[in-house]
């Protein structure tokens, strides 16, 4: 066991933290990995210096760091491993909102809540809304290139993140990017980091950019009969347009919801849409319209649309819970597939079958509008047998939408529960390319090992 | 000398070339840089797999490559040197436009206009259109990310390419990403590639996304008395919208453009801005009237709205003439300087200083909406004092632009031409963190050498 007394020396006291109950507290992220190991100790750091302190610490006594944002990671990203020291940025905080060049430099353990109102403030708008937004960080949405709901049409962290300030594995801080909207100066070094899962570097600042706020948006919800319609009517509706939000969920996770807010959702429905516009004026009518018809014209029983924000809010809110309400039935196990739009139904249909095979409960919650599906596998730990189902059509799924030409994770990362599919997608050729990149940064395999690779 | 045969041999006859008046057309790029080398050889390969056979047989035999689409760089990244295996891409054709995942499969010589017709003939459209766009390969702009008139509202090329086919130093090809939209899985290796300039391997093929037909767009002309006020005129703009085009010329580049076109420029002009809006209907209206009256209120002498597309386009085309244009008034050294918007008039103006210090002309044109301008010192060659004088300003305008927190290069890349200003914007460790991940993938650099590093 290595001693950190001279870490303790090296920073302020109170920043390292060896109490095994805290260190409990972060064993596990939202994966809940069962094998997640016991860290060495917990370091807290206040400052890009601090980051410094502790990296290069972990560099000369060779021991492995786990960064954690706020541990919401689906895919095992922040699991503490065995003896390495887990590094959280929860004591990182800070933001500077700059109207003129409409960006944002943010400490990485802002949340992104935090970071969407301070940019609200200035009367602008930080799009990027995973359904953890209120408590997830900026630097964890960096790290694995968050999606959300609103990414089918305003895009993924990476199309806002300017410019990054990142410690290497030897302990050197870089800064890329910068404010500046177009710069092709020198390799996309910035675009590297962004999604990489903690792998190549601990990002201490994360630049981003804001827009405008964003245009009041209309609301439309369908409900259909199957799961197939419900898939159909959206590509009905992006082959016409590109709606501000296309969110999918099928009949188990509307239960699953309604039983958790007694919203009055249909209980019989075999899927629903939730689809929002916020074209301007009589552009947003149309959108609409196109939306409602495409609902229609694919066998929604009901369509309902409407323009006041807190009865759309109540739907996006729906949405957003799906996974924690589903999670109140079973352990899950949680898929984050995709495939090439065209496909979607397809893939719906699929994973049907490997629930039906398998006997086991999945169900289904999408960002359908960009062909990214989230089956959540559920499961009783107690039932060793039931388990073992589950993780067949866990393995099933992934294989499926790889066979489809599509990908194992569309927003979550690999993490530790998805890499030994990775190299079935996208083969050994790439793999060693990855590996030698990990190598070259970070030659002593330091920052987060077993993720990914 | 290398012998070149073995090369012949393992390739068809007539795809490797060394007659030397062929080898003549194929040394320098648009740059012109009069250091240009002399190569070894030239070869026109047709297909992935007789990339593959040059680059082992370059790898084998320590051979530098220098890869070239159609040689429009204006950074000296297509430049010969002496030695080196030249790999032009013009005889890889082909495009596969699959309008239900709405994406193209394009071989990289493929023209970007050629691109964007292919997706017209499906109703489709493809965004990125660098001023060079007829004669400019998806292959180079992909590896240049090359921006262009429209990116200010729809991005640049990276934002488009979904995946790639890239060619390795060891000469295997991989597969980075594919058709889906949304991917997660692994390092973002395509973005990695998406502007690398060739080091770190030869793209072979470029699968983009593609949009629906852009709307009919309405085009806004302001004449302004100053360039101050019409970069003042930008900052009114942005501030309040996001046009789908606005660009910036100044008095020199709009009399140069005059001088060949005839079209009725007005040539006492400080600064023209060209602005486009396509947003549909009222939106549009009320952006158009948004332009003009925020040029109105920076003292444009004359400010015009057309919604006719042919009359839009002669300025478009006028705009995107003007390097050419100025180039017929001397040799040119081109800037490609970049600063947060709000930097924009101070740019401008600094600019001006640094003309009149060193008695040189610097016409300016800009992608002015994403602050990106391209400062074009015009010299006669003949005049060896001008010429140094010229040398001189190029670099105090990347420096100014350094000072400013800005971008010695937004979209035309570093190349031969900027690398000696790399340094100091992006600073000592990560040129060094750049030459780790190029010495990683290229560890002999074969590829490019003397490109960025
Ligand atoms: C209910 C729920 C809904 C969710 N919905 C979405 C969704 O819609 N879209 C989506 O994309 N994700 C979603 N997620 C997943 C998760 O919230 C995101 O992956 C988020 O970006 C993780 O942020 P975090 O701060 O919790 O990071 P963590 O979970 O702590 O870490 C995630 C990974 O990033 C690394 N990391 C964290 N911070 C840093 C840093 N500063 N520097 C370097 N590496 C770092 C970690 O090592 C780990 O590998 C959801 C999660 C939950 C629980
Ligand atoms: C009049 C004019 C206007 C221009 N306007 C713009 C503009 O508005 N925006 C803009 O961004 N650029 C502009 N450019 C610059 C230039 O057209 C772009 O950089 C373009 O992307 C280069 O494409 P190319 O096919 O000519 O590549 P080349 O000039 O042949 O090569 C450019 C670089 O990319 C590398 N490369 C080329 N193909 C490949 C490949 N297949 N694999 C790996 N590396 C490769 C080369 O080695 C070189 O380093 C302009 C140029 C001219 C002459």
């Amino acid at each position: 066991m290595v001693d950190v007394s001279t870490l303790r020396a090296a920073l302020p006291e109170a920043m390292v933290v060896t109490d095994p109950d805290i260190l409990a507290a972060y064993r596990f992220d939202r994966a809940d990995d069962p094998s997640a190991g016991t860290p060495l100790a917990l370091v807290r750091p206040e400052s890009t210096a601090d980051v410094q302190t502790a990296v290069r610490w972990c560099a000369e006594h060779r021991v492995p760091i786990i960064t954690r944002g706020a541990g919401t990671s689906l895919s095992g990203g922040a699991t503490a491993v065995d003896g390495a020291l887990m590094i959280t940025t929860e004591k990182m905080r800070g933001i500077t909102v700059d109207p003129t060049t409409r960006t944002a430099v943010c400490a990485p353990g802002m949340l992104n809540a935090e970071v969407k109102a301070a940019a609200a403030e200035h009367g602008l708008w930080y799009p990027p809304d995973p359904s953890s937004f209120e408590i997830c960080t900026i630097g964890g949405n960096a790290a694995t290139n968050a999606g959300g709901l609103c990414c089918v049409k305003y895009g993924v962290t990476v199309d806002y993140v300017l410019g990054l300030q990142v410690v290497l594995a030897d302990g050197r801080a870089v800064r890329l990017g910068g404010k500046q909207l177009k710069d092709s100066a020198g390799l996309s070094l910035t675009r590297l980091f962004v999604g990489s899962e903690g792998l190549l570097g601990i990002i201490t600042e994360v630049t981003v950019r804001l827009l405008p706020p964003q245009p009041a948006a209309c609301t439309v919800v369908g409900v259909f009969p199957t799961v197939r319609a419900a898939s159909q009517a959206v590509l009905a509706v992006t082959a016409q347009t590109r709606p501000a939000m296309l969110e999918f969920m099928d009949h188990t996770s509307i239960n699953a919801v309604e039983d958790m807010l007694h919203m009055g959702l249909d209980r019989d429905a075999g899927a629903m849409l939730i689809a929002q516009s916020d074209a301007p004026g009589p552009a947003g009518l149309a959108e609409v319209a196109l939306i409602e018809q495409a609902f229609r014209a694919h066998q929604a029983d009901e369509v309902f649309a409407t323009d006041d924000p807190e009865e759309g809010e109540a739907f996006t809110v729906a949405r957003r819970v799906a996974i924690p309400a589903v999670e109140r039935r079973g352990s899950l196990l949680l898929e984050d597939v995709g495939v090439p739009l065209p496909a979607l139904p397809d893939l719906v249909d699929g994973v049907a079958a490997i629930a039906a095979d398998n006997d086991v409960t999945i169900a289904v919650i999408a960002h359908a509008g960009d062909g990214n599906t989230h089956p959540l596998i559920v499961f009783d730990p107690a039932d060793r047998e039931e388990a073992r189902r589950a993780q067949v059509a866990f393995d099933q799924v992934m294989g499926l939408a790889v066979e489809m030409g599509g990908t194992i994770t569309g927003e979550h990362g690999v993490g530790r529960l998805k890499k030994g599919w990775l190299p079935a997608q996208v083969g050994d050729d790439v793999m060693e390319l990855t590996a030698t990149i990990k190598r070259a940064l970070d030659p002593h395999g330091v920052f987060n090992p077993g993720v990914m690779l």
